[in-house]
């Protein structure tokens, strides 16, 4: 296809598709005449990707293209691509190295590795550091960070894991693959959230909700 | 306590907490001549809250000081003030009302409150929309959004709420249950996105990861 059904069927204006192009998020399409190329289904699939990323996601353009170079590096086999594609994910604050909240969250998060199990060679620093800053965030506020409260999440986080991974089965080649990993990633991050905040809604509403005397007077 | 040691215990400048005491999100000390007040714990705790809400949530001071006014109504029971609080804490995208998108995401989220046995009245309107809106994107770009997909995360949602509401027992009051409440719900995000991606890594590298023959050769 040409240009302009590329931006029909994609929803990207052909500006901003000629952008991602310079920017070299975009494979170039195959050369038809000096002035003309040819899309082909590959072209959606990554710009769906990239609207994922960029447009949903809010990640700057030079990070968005780090995750595209990564995820593209065939020399590497899928589970390091997707590693690295998710590394590039967008960094939250970094964790000050001096901060004794620091250094205390790092003992509860080394405990929660250790009874998941988890393989310290397979944890992405990025998000590693963020849980880190996250951690001592609630340490620093004086809130509860404990093993007890995050093992719940981290099941959860688990399970959701192993529920994401087999949402890739359909797709086909490991390219594939690796771009619905990072764009569903990215994507059901506000599903996960918005989801929460619903649940915890309900909850509240089934344990005080109705058992309050007062409710009726309101 | 005077302002110094208010400041020097939560560790926020007292230029700030004047500027929080201006803006109405600090509740003012009790004045012990014209030119001096004295703080108490229930500044400290909403100092706490304040930082949670603005400095680490990335509220606009109008949107904390909305959650905070929520919180502190006195004239309604706990499980509306929470809603409230939580209602007004920062909203999404809002989804487009004439969007075909959005009406076939509203399809699948009504599915899903009546698989859960959700009540429709205790869903706080601002996490709803959000959902919408992120349905509409997966459904927008192709992304798998029907209830297949979306139960694990519901269901994950609903045992961290439980975990999340045992976690304000330790609470004395309603507003110190209402303030903690609003707080953790801000502060765990970021961990459980972290852990989630942890998590992914984790079950990518027990998938793929040793499983691949190519990978002693990189």
């Amino acid at each position: 296809m040409r240009l302009a059904e590329l931006s029909e069927r994609s929803g990207v204006s052909p500006a901003t598709i000629k952008y991602y192009l310079r920017e070299q998020l975009l494979q170039p399409g195959a050369l038809v005449s000096t002035r003309q190329a040819e899309y082909g289904e590959e072209h959606l699939r990554r710009l769906r990707l990239i609207r994922a990323l960029i447009q949903i996601g809010r990640m700057p353009v030079a990070t968005a293209r780090e995750v595209i170079t990564a995820l593209q590096n065939e020399e590497l086999d899928q589970n390091s691509r997707l590693g690295l594609a998710m590394g590039a994910l967008p960094p939250g604050p970094e964790p000050a190295a001096d901060d004794p909240d620091v250094a205390r969250a790092e003992v509860e998060l080394q405990l929660l590795v250790g009874q998941l199990g988890w393989h310290k060679e397979a944890l992405p620093p990025s998000a590693y550091r963020n849980l880190l800053a996250a951690l001592a965030t609630l340490a620093r506020l004086g809130y509860p960070h404990d093993l007890a409260h995050l093992l719940p999440y981290a099941r959860a986080a688990v399970r959701l894991a192993e529920h994401d991974l087999d949402s890739l089965d359909p797709y086909d080649s490991p390219l594939e693959k690796v771009e619905a990993a990072v764009a569903l990633t990215v994507l059901y991050e506000p599903v996960l959230l918005s989801l929460r905040r619903l649940a915890q809604a309900q909850e509240s509403h089934r344990r005080f909700g109705s058992a309050d005397p007062g409710i009726c007077d309101v």
